[in-house]
């Protein structure tokens, strides 16, 4: 899918590309979109935590670096997931769960950074985090423009700032 | 399109709502894509400049609003035209253009600030302006989660704060 698009994941070419007969494919998730749900589910399965470095900059800059990677590596499976969620609701469901959960674990950053002191401890953790991350996905992915790995340091360092500024104290 | 999809945007439809003959529609646009490339032209030629309110936060607010609305409508044209914009080039080229020219017009908010002496000169206004508004196609677009037109104003309000406590000056 992430060679050629939602339109390209076709049955035949999941069995020609893992070796195995079609029907083991079909069998096992009948269709692309079962697999697809599988795949996003396994992701909310997995272990992932946010790095640790010790600041809330830090912090944000190592997510920030992540999902600019996920977004600009070619092929990108995270755009080819975003585009096959504007065409079924299984892919869409899937994906948004998948963020939900990565969002909440993310939380723990700012978390952290209010036990430390760093930021006000009524600090609205899921604004600074769309804050941080919501630019890059807008930029590369919905205004397919250009963005650096310094941009994306920067809207990290900028939501971290604003943090502990007080600026994105919840209401 | 934004009743039913980018799959029902079919020539005959489109010549059953307006009231002509479907050979009319394919006489001038030939296809779909065709009239919704037309269509996004249309918004970028047209006279739509950002609201003047006299500061810096009244004018992200607006921006905020406007934006808002467009995707929190229903049927929402724009999340359709988002949503079609991952199915053709066409479209998406027409879309991206279309944003483009929105945003560089949107800059004259942060010049005006500038002007006022509100924020510093070096004020870096794309991220002014993706600070305030990413947040918002994030949240409703790409993780399909609420936000209120309270929530926009928040990230206005944000955007404009950071801007004046100097935080989003050019590199």
């Amino acid at each position: 899918m992430a060679e050629h698009g939602y339109d390209g994941l076709t049955v035949d070419a999941v069995a020609a590309r893992s070796g195995v007969h079609r029907t083991t494919v079909y069998r096992r998730w009948r269709t692309v979109d079962g697999l697809l749900v599988d795949l996003l589910a396994m992701g909310a399965d997995d272990s992932w935590i946010p790095a640790e470095t010790g600041t809330l900059e830090g912090d944000l800059v190592e997510l920030n670096r992540e999902i600019h990677a996920s977004l600009t590596i070619r092929p990108s499976l995270t755009t080819a997931v975003i585009a096959a969620s504007f065409r079924t609701p299984e892919a869409a469901n899937a994906l948004h769960g998948f963020w939900k959960d990565r969002y909440e674990r993310s939380a723990i950053v700012i978390a952290r950074a209010i036990d430390r002191g760093e930021i006000p401890a009524d600090t609205d953790a899921h604004r600074v985090l769309l804050t941080a991350t919501a630019p890059l996905f807008h930029q590369l992915t919905l205004l397919r423009q250009d963005l650096s790995e310094a941009d994306a340091d920067r809207y990290a360092r900028d939501a971290a700032r604003a943090a502990k500024a007080g600026i994105l104290r919840a209401p």
